[in-house]
């Protein structure tokens, strides 16, 4: 079968939004209205997920990580394109999955898959998104906006990529491994709190202290974490499984600086931005010397 | 170095675009305001470019092939975002002049970098971009609009990236070889006549003789091309050498269907939409078998 055949067969009928023209041109028409902001990730089998992992886990993740950036900005996910480069020594029926595990996400993140391009290689299968989403306030919330003394929150767990990924390596508990093949991202609801208190944000992708410092950085400030105060995927074992757990990444969770003094439902108050530069680490009132790797770019 | 720091070091620096944010965040703020269109294209090295092929020229042809689709539709380029998976067998050097290659072309065609991803792969240089382009009308001419009796028209000349790979193989005319590496496209002014004049277009990247059947498949109707009317990048030994030109693909030009009986700038009229379907060929009136292969997908 030619790209064409497989265009035809496998992903015309997972798109339906006006725009894509059934797929039948080179290009899509956005449906921009409100705001619109843009974002592209790109996983290499190999790097960004293993050769083994399933090829509809590998669709939605696809799918998740660049929704969670969406979502971390205050963002509603609106329209897709997909580039595929397929090796040939990859089957017909795992395209065919993979497929149906990215347009069962889109479907569940209410997505419109708007383009993109399939081709071939004789490297790895290499798969890049590009994702539009339409801010629900007047523009997306930035890392560059946040300010000392403001107070660092996240939502859900951190941690899990690394436990998944430990359990999808190990191939004894496919629970678990789920976490990283599929990892959970942040709902609608959250990026509504994005929307309406965040000062700055992110999505956690390289690790919990690399990307609080990417923030701090971006906003021209410090960074103060009280370790004991992260909530994790794993009870710590010690201080030094705590940090492993917070520099893993692939956890694909919010940060978001905000006014402090307040609850915000949902998320974690884990430290704060400070006059200062550079990261301050603490548990239980003890200075703790950052580890050398603050995270993985992936 | 990290991939944050050749970030910093090589792709900032050609970043200026407000929505940009000097790329310190997950997502880019779109400028849209006219109707915006999208494309995405995707090039792997020894699929799309040679693995001998110098860096810069392989970032021009990025830009150019996503820049071609965009003016094809009658729109105007503008915005882009870029997804490179770079094995670590390539030097820093050659990055920099992908980047400045790619810059270079950018800042020629009057597009902004607003996004993208840089990740390791042990597989292939492979590059995607998604580039927006803001349609010149209402919206963007699309192919499935053509009419039987309406003349078919292409711009430029066709063959010339069969040439240009030939001399690019053989290593002895780097000039001709250009035509292959760094495919010249349309310009702004072609696009503003697609916008007036044209019912369907695209541009031709897979071969004439493939691309005039998908357009006139999508509008519905068939094609009836007079081979000897197609404007050739080298003068045909025979019809053979004629059909090969025609179907070899990798040319960049633009197919547009209009109301016969007129002339188009820089436009030279091939051929005509049909009522019965599928594609007829003829050279100085003779009928021609179509060839088994009418073109390459990529």
């Amino acid at each position: 079968m030619t790209e064409s055949d497989w265009i035809r067969k496998y992903i015309a009928p997972v798109v339906s939004a006006p725009g894509a023209d059934q797929l039948r041109d080179d290009v899509a028409l956005l449906s921009a209205g409100r705001p619109t902001i843009v974002t592209m990730d790109t996983l290499v089998e190999g790097v960004h997920f293993l050769s083994t992992d399933p090829c509809d886990m590998i669709g939605q993740k696809l799918v998740r990580v660049n929704a969670s950036d969406i979502l971390a900005k205050g963002a509603e996910p609106a329209e897709a394109l997909l580039s595929i480069a397929w090796p040939t020594s990859r089957s017909e029926t795992e395209f065919a999955s993979l497929i149906s595990g990215l347009a069962g996400d889109l479907l569940d993140f209410g997505i419109s898959l708007i383009g993109g391009d399939l081709v071939g290689t004789d490297g790895p299968v290499t798969l890049t998104m590009t994702m539009t989403g339409t801010c629900i306030s007047a523009g997306p919330v930035r890392r560059s906006s946040g300010k000392p003394g403001q107070a660092l929150w996240v939502n859900g767990e951190i941690g899990w990529g690394l436990i998944g990924l430990d359990a999808a390596r190990a191939g004894n508990d496919p629970k678990t491994a789920l976490r990283y093949q599929v990892p959970r991202i942040s709902t609608l609801f959250a990026a509504q709190i994005v929307a309406d208190l965040a000062s700055a944000s992110m999505d956690i992708s390289d690790g919990l202290l690399l990307d609080a410092v990417r923030l701090a950085e971006a906003s021209q400030c410090g960074v103060a974490i009280e370790l004991e105060r992260v909530p994790l995927a794993r009870p710590a074992a010690d201080v030094e499984d705590r940090l492993r757990q917070c520099t893993a990444g692939d956890d694909y969770r919010i940060l978001l600086s905000a006014r402090p003094g307040r609850s915000i439902p949902g998320f974690t108050e884990i430290g704060m931005l400070t006059e200062s530069s550079g990261l301050q680490l603490s548990y239980q009132g003890q200075t703790i010397n950052p580890p050398s790797i603050l995270g993985f770019e992936h």
